[in-house]
Order: C-alpha cells, then structure tokens, then sequence
C-alpha cells in the first residue's frame, strides 16, 4: 500500500479536523506509518487525536526545528528542501502516538519589523520533504486559505477534501477554496458534507456543489461537544471515504 | 458619542462573523459611521452584513490600496504610517453599506519566494491610521490567531470579544485567544458564549470562563443557516452587550 497525500479544508467549524482526525486514524489502521499535519493555527488536530489539552499545547511547532536544523548544519532557507537529514530530523521531530506521527505547523511569528521570510522558505522545505520526497500517508488539516501551500507543494497534494456544512457561508468558503485549488493546480479536489441531518441538508450541499461532492457525513454530538468518542455512523462514512480515495488511486 | 475599537475574535465557526455583524449594525443604528474590518480570510463579514455573495467577492482587500498609494505618492513602509492621506484615501476605497464602511483586509499573497514584510508593514499602517489615529468607532471580525495586529496597533483595541460555543475545543481556542490577547497587552477581554441552547451549555462556557462571560447569546438558525434576518433574541442580547461596553467607556 502505497503513500497517498490528502488536505483537508474548509470553513472553520466545517469539520475539518474531525475528519482529518477519523481519516487519519483509518489510515493508521492499515498503514504502517502515517503523518497528521496540522496547518491550521485554529485547529486542534492533537485534541481531536484524544491527545489531553495539557499535553496539546506542549507539542512544538516545527518553526522550532528551524533552529535545531541550523545549530546542528548551519544552513538556511532553500538549503534544507535539498538536503536529506530534514527528512530523519523531522521524524525525530514528530509527536508520536502509536503510528501516528503528529507535526504541528505553528504560526508565522509575529511582531512589527521581523521578515517572515526565513520561516516560510523553512515550513516550504519541511512540506517538500513530506509531501514531494516520501511515499507515505500524509493527512493536512489545512486553514481555508490552504496557507503553507505553494505552487511547488501543491503537486505533491494527491487530493483536497473541502469540508462544508449545509449552510450558506460554510458554502461560499467551499467555493473559494476550491477556487485557490484550481490556481494551485491540486489535481483532484472533492467536496464532503458534514453535520448532515435531514434529506434536504443533503439536498443543498449537492445543490451547491454538483457533481462534486465525494460523501456526506451525518451530525455527530461527539465531534461537536469535542468529548467522547465518534459514533459508529460518522466512523463508517470516513471509512467510505478512504476506500473510495484508495479505489481512485489503484484504477 | 465617541469611538470605541472593537475585536472580535475566536475558533473558526463559533459565531465571530454574526457577532460582529450584529454589533457594526447596533452601533450603526446610533453612530455617524461605523467602520467594519473584515481580518479573517475565513470570514464573509461581506455577508452576513446581507451583501449578496456576487458583490461581496468583488470587494476588493486593502492590500490592493497600497499599489495605489504607491502610484499616487511614490512612498513605502513606514512612511504610510505618518502620512495623513491614508486615512482619506482609506475612506474612499471602503465599501460603503449606509454609514458602514467595509473594509477587507486580504490574505497576503503567496508564492514560493515574494517577501511579505511590505504588505504586512502596509496592513499595519492602515490598522494605525484606524485603531490609533482616529476616534471613530471600529470592529474588527479577527481569525484566532488574532493575526494583523502587533504590539503596536493593540495598543488601540479597547476590548477583545472571544466567542465561545459550548464545547472543549472551541473553550480551548478561547483559551489560546485569552493568552494572545494578554501577550499583546489589550486591555479588556471578555468571553461571549454563543450558540447556547440550554442551561447547560451556559454553565459549560462559564465553567471554563469564571468571571470573564460577559454575555450569553443564543443559537440563532438564521445565523446559522446564512439565510434570513437573526432572531429578536439574539439581536437583544447583542445590544445588551453594546450596552455593557458603552456603560464600562464612561465609567
């Protein structure tokens, strides 16, 4: 079973990391090795893990590893997308938990006069590493802007799963990002309903995205309250989307 | 009436947009203008302010503006800050619903290898020129990680309004919010519960809040669904939180 790489986007509150969070663990599952990326500083990808919030906000983010890179190299900026120790010290990096390894984007630092600069060509190289250079299950839990993409990483993006609930500005959202998709040239994007309740709930996300929608997934109390664990349904449904992802894959 | 500079902050879903919007109305309702600055790319400000979609992805971001500038005054960086032709040219790029002026920050651009730092040094210049120049009022519709403001240009927030649903992860980015907020060194934050439907709910936001809830407001469907006017409760409840601000200013 071979490496496939999957963002998932959306409006905040869509559902985002709760299906990245089942996708994943699907994966781990029947894969020996699979990375959870979280690039959304608004996600909560380790606590949807059942990671404890005390444990949570103690995992460092990989604009961390910057500075390790350079203590032990020296190097800087496009240097390390070519140099292969990344790929071992990122491992090292990782938060673990079983065979799930978790990598934390973190945040661009802020603050009125520093560049960005450096970080961004350091996060790029580090989403080069994962998404360009390895034949591994790679699931992204990705802000709406699909931030941390570029032209470059978007080629080694296999598929985007754009999350929306049937709501209105859940759907403009949807539309946008699959708008940046398209600039970014991803090549396979489809949309997942969440939060489904009724028929007609239904009936408006595949109204609004025809042709395009991949699955619907039901309203689960546990991923809404973010306690307890996923009912049977939910679970079912991402498992549904991961044979389909894989059938994709093999014809 | 004087101004007051509002942010509204929280994890993605929990209701910034709608609270923010019904607050821009509320003051609209007793100020001269009222100035709306849509700062999370996840948000459709536009929107819920009744814009019809098919305008709203029209509005041009303020990143725009700074091509403008520059063809107009030939200037850069730091300089907007201290020159007062912002301020006027900012007026006349608004998008003006009534006596509200909207104005969409925009995502930074991207790419593999453009630098930022001139596009973030322009945003915050234009933040400047509202948050400090200016006695006017303000509300800011912000992504979690408060992104646009720095140290300097917090230094104008009057309050931090951080929306909370009733369940753990979206406690925990009002957390997360909290602790930014405080790094910054804002001097007001309050909690906002959002989406409560029971007592329960209640007592969840104010457990995990003790003494900063300012105000409970309830699930609103029209709200949720993007479609239709918002509920008389939920309007209620929100100029009851107008109230409480403008009843702390002149105490």
């Amino acid at each position: 079973m071979g490496g496939v790489k999957i963002a998932v986007s959306g409006k905040g509150g869509a559902g985002k990391t709760t299906l990245a969070a089942a996708l994943i663990r699907a994966y781990a599952a029947t894969h020996r090795r699979v990375y959870a990326v979280d690039a959304d500083p608004d996600a909560s990808l380790a606590l949807a893990l059942g990671i404890p919030p005390e444990t949570a906000v103690e995992i460092r983010p990989v604009v961390d590893l910057r500075e390790q890179m350079r203590r032990v190299m020296g190097g800087e900026g496009e240097f390390f997308a070519l140099n292969p120790p990344l790929g071992e010290v990122l491992d090292e990096f990782c938060f673990r938990l079983g065979n799930i390894l978790l990598i934390r984007m973190g945040e661009l630092k802020k603050g009125g006069t520093s560049c960005y600069c450096r970080e961004n060509a350091f996060l790029n190289a580090v989403l080069t590493a994962l998404l360009l250079e390895r034949d591994e299950v790679v699931v992204m839990d990705m802000p709406a802007g699909i931030e941390h993409l570029s032209r470059g990483t978007a080629r080694g993006v296999d598929v985007l799963l754009v999350v929306a609930e049937p709501n209105q500005r859940s759907i403009h959202t949807g539309r946008l990002v699959e708008g940046l998709a398209a600039d970014l040239g991803i090549p396979r994007v489809a949309v997942v309903g969440n939060k489904i309740q009724s028929p007609e709930d239904g009936a408006l996300v595949r109204t609004a995205f025809p042709g395009r929608v991949l699955a619907l997934l039901p309203f689960d109390r546990a991923a809404y309250r973010g306690e307890g664990d996923l009912g049977v349904e939910f679970v079912a449904a991402v498992a549904g989307i991961k044979e389909m992802l894989d059938k994709e894959r093999v014809s």
